[in-house]
């Protein structure tokens, strides 16, 4: 290895996800990309916390010590890096990149955080309500408690700000748009970024030659089509409510029947978005579990459990066929996200709906393969179907990294 | 011609297309299937009328007498009849088809209205409360002054009820299905039925062994699957809103951004209802027309009209291939309705989005075709593009005539 001044050390970035009551947090050594620990602080507000870290060969540290605030989680995090001796001192940390799920037009790739664009993160909060104050709170503590930190924000969006009008526009009165920025926005956007990448990686290729479609299968789903390395299309729309069938959320839905709805449930707005948001999707089509393993279980024996499968797999498919008409074809499935990388079963499932691509899986390989990377396709297959496993952190600790 | 009793004698039977303030009618000779004359009853209820009927050869008659409610609408009709000679006596009519969009999963073929069906119908006014009481009405009326006449009403939603429940279910509380009938109904199935089914007929094929997909292009717009004669799945949802783009309907869009919308402009439901029905799609889009050839006009000057344009071809063909993921393919595609039987530009921006399913229309045909039965298909095609004009009322006279 060839030791290049400044950059034959090591530093260590720790990759953030924070939301209201919960923070999660990994940490990476770069450049060697080795993951040294992750953790979670969990039940901010309650009576007892729950605070864990996994480090180490399979360790494990637990904490259940009430955490009132922000400021308590921040804080607890730096005295576990420091107690379970991941650092020797704090400063070791260089980078922060935090997961910011709303980036609108402003933003169009992961951007070092000073005060103005974290007073930009902050005014795009109508964009995602219950995110991107709470993200620009945490993005604020850190720079106060890790002031020697380069903060990094990274968008869940911003990945796909290289989508033409014509796919990220509705067909709504222009103005909307450019009065109140509504438009296609997307998410998973660092996850398809990731996968997209690895893809061409993969398959030893040119990530400019390649028409991709991602499908990120989890519990928030969607599907994108990558075109030369860049996001074209995908299914997520203003926020990640539309769409796919997703594990509770409804995905795309006619509104005259949401508004018909709400007249006969006699409920408002925000009541209504909570339904699609976490009664929905494959849990309320099953009206058993918003888990697929469960519905899996007893497909045989419960018909509504079946459905919810069945449509969650031709809502996929679909979307993965209209992208052939976006990009005039398709060269590379991919799978990833919880349910892509572990489920054998639903990925045969939506593949079933695509041989009409050309597309096809050697079913032995499928069913042997979780997690890891692999060519799922088979031998006759005319295009391939892949399984790559996402791994956002790093992307978000890259990031970082090339900002330093 | 073999002349069987009863049957030899010609017949005439009107097909009604009534709206609030507008009344529609068609009087066809049967079984000879030779329209007799068409006309219109339109600005009920205003100072002035206008009173339209074309027949015989090009002649047109016209009244602006004013016409104060249903009943005068009724009378203005029989009376034209009579005093125009296309009838000597009202009782050579022996059969009125009544339009009725709503049919719910009551009604999946044509039915003879008795008073049960026709509360039923009324009883539907949920689905479509701008159309199904003013049939009903209207229904009552013919049957009340013309009692000797069939009344048969023929849904917009019945052909579309041979959806599996994986395509017309959406991801959202199942009780709501079973409690509010919240569901995919479809519409424009009396158009899709008649072209379908001239499609296998062009083709000299069985309309088992087809799978076709009828892109009914008009102000309001919907794409269907058909296989083997039956809809399989199609783009219009609960109401016509949802689905590809339209001249003043949006189409698909993410619920989120609706309820965005209506709190920063601090509108009900009702009104925003409104705004994606009567002033989104193509106009909204462009912000200067909802038909397509004004934008065709200017869409070298004007960006937004060329937007337009092309959003309504993106969303269309995204819908077709996502079909093919529904019926493992497409043996044929069909352009009807005002927009895909005159714009052969619209025409041939869709199929340019479908080559990669082996679609290609012949460049001089489609040009030289607007409003004729015509083989679009370029001879290196994989899949037939056919140009079928729809013909509903000639639907509806066959689904009385059935039933006399």
């Amino acid at each position: 290895m060839i030791v290049i001044q400044g950059v034959n050390e090591m530093v260590k970035i720790l990759a953030v996800n924070a939301g209201s009551s919960t923070l999660k947090w990994k940490l990476f050594e770069m450049p060697s990309e080795e993951e040294l620990a992750e953790g979670l602080v969990d039940r901010l507000g309650q009576p007892k916390g729950n605070i864990k870290v996994k480090y180490g060969d399979h360790q494990v540290y637990r904490d259940d010590k009430p955490v009132a605030n922000f400021g308590e989680a921040v804080a607890s995090v730096m005295e576990n890096l420091k107690s379970l001796g991941l650092v020797k001192e704090l400063h070791e940390i260089v980078g922060i990149g935090h997961r910011v799920v709303a980036g609108g037009e402003e933003f169009t790739e992961s951007t070092v955080v000073d005060d103005d664009v974290l007073l930009k993160i902050q005014n795009l909060r109508d964009y995602a309500p219950l995110h991107n104050p709470v993200e620009a709170q945490y993005i604020d503590v850190f720079r106060k408690m890790m002031p020697w930190a380069t903060e990094v924000a990274v968008f869940d969006t911003a990945f796909h700000q290289t989508m033409d009008p014509e796919n990220f526009l509705y067909s709504i009165p222009y103005k909307y748009y450019k009065e109140y920025g509504a438009r296609k926005y997307g998410a998973h956007g660092t996850s398809v970024r990731y996968v997209s990448k690895r893809t061409a990686e993969f398959l030893g290729k040119d990530v400019k030659d390649l028409k991709t479609v991602v499908m990120h299968l989890g519990s928030g789903s969607s599907i994108t089509a990558v075109q030369g390395g860049k996001s074209v299309d995908t299914s997520m729309g203003f926020t990640p409510l539309a769409g796919i069938t997703m594990s509770t959320r409804s995905g795309d839905i006619d509104f005259s029947l949401v508004a018909y709805l709400m007249k006969k449930l006699d409920i408002g707005l925000d009541e209504m978005l909570h339904i699609l948001n976490h009664d929905s999707g494959v849990l309320g089509i099953s009206e058993l579990s918003q888990d697929q393993r469960d519905l899996k279980e007893v497909e045989f024996d419960n018909p509504q459990a079946k459905l919810a499968l069945n449509i969650y797999a031709n809502r996929a498919a679909k979307y993965v066929a209209g992208y052939a008409s976006v990009m005039d074809g398709i060269d590379v499935l991919v799978f990833t996200g919880g349910v892509g990388e572990n489920s054998d079963e639903m990925r045969g499932q939506i593949i079933d709906k695509l041989h009409f691509l050309g597309a096809g899986i050697d079913d032995a390989v499928n069913k042997a393969s979780h997690g890891v990377e692999v060519d799922l396709s088979s031998k006759d297959a005319k295009i391939k179907t892949l399984l790559i496993p996402t791994n956002e952190e790093l992307m978000i600790v890259r990031d970082v990294f090339e900002r330093l």
